[in-house]
């Protein structure tokens, strides 16, 4: 299978493209990757992704997947012989599902809003991502990964609370996961990132915390409050 | 395993709720049945889903199961000895996975703001819906069902399209989903409904009909516009 066509049209610092090279890499499978610029899409991606036009696809012989969930598990379909990203136990698998459909459609709209949303809501977002995050945290009970004892399906959805989150926190100035109200979680972080493969699959640091920054500033400098988007 | 309990928390008009039990009866396998009241909510369904207190629940063996995207996968991997859901191909899988995504998080709600959202929304509302509708018409080129020759996940996700909108059509007098601008969903419409599993899952037409005609006069009466939910 290794000589079909693979390629992967991703963003470095968008956390969902950064979940299909971390799941890639987990496997061991070999791609091209290629950069987009999301405000100027290139006609692959329009050809790929007509729906949504969206990051991360991958592209296996010319087919195109996208939606960094259904990518995952794609993933792990069709390398089936490689070591597994999901559970494999129904009950387990089911329980991971459901918290990475929490996560993308409940924690991180409510954490991005309690940062860069309209001011007025910022209070009340705030609130909820804090309760996103204790249901989050109580996943974690008696496990050092989401996964068990080594990293998994969930752990690779919620890389952006591992990571991202301490950028924009640093950026906004403004810090909701703390030590002290998510220990589990804050372990879970240092953990998920001191982990080889994920070290290697993080956007550089300095350059995430400069790139949000600037889309910072733009979005100040236009009062286009609300409207800064998660790639 | 048969000797485990099983019990379905749903709702008589909720087509996310008859997935699961179409599912279930396409797998042969009996439950207990558990009608709930969506207006006052049982301790049983805010005990076993309490992220988001919706109906549909799985509970099996005391061990509960949420969100119908999630059961329907549950169920086909852990009766995986029964006639198969989802495809087996890996891509193909990935395709029914990413339109079933779709449906959810593109088609209903587009199709919903069209006919139930704020009056000055809705005409910009059905041109959305309207080519969400004709993305999915495309994925039936040549094919008697979204599974192929017999229902398949996609088939069971899609239901609200096949029989709940025209109930919604009749209710509102306005109709989106012709037979002559989509010629597939129309004649897949009437194939779906004939299966006998499907007919012996689907609420009752006139009762379905009455219970949007009364949600929307109450919905008028506290010119509560656009705050009609899909249960």
């Amino acid at each position: 299978m290794a000589d079909l066509e693979m390629k992967l049209l991703g963003l470095w610092c968008s956390p969902f493209s950064r979940r299909v090279e971390l799941a890639l890499c987990l496997k061991g499978i070999s791609y091209d990757y290629i950069e987009e610029d999301i405000q100027n899409k290139s006609p692959e991606l329009l050809k790929y992704n007509p729906v949504h036009k969206k990051v991360p696809v991958l592209v296996r012989d010319g087919k195109p997947i996208a939606e960094s969930l259904v990518i995952l598990e794609y993933i792990d379909d069709m390398w089936d012989d490689k070591p597994a990203i999901l559970p494999q136990e129904p009950y387990e698998r089911a329980m991971a599902r459901f918290w990475a459909r929490f996560i993308d459609e409940k924690c991180l709209p409510s954490i991005w809003k309690a940062f860069w949303g309209p001011k007025k809501e910022q209070d009340e977002a705030e609130k909820e991502a804090c309760e996103n995050l204790k249901a989050l945290e109580n996943e974690l009970k008696g496990k050092k990964f989401f996964g068990g004892s080594s990293i998994g399906y969930l752990d690779i959805v919620a890389n952006f609370i591992a990571y991202w989150l301490d950028a924009i926190q640093k950026t906004a100035g403004k810090t909701i996961l703390t030590k002290e109200s998510f220990p589990l979680l804050s372990q879970w972080k240092v953990d998920f990132v001191a982990c080889k493969v994920v070290k290697e699959n993080l956007p550089p640091w300095e350059r995430l915390v400069a790139y949000y920054q600037i889309r910072i500033e733009a979005a100040k400098a236009s009062n286009d409050d609300g409207k800064i988007q998660i790639y």
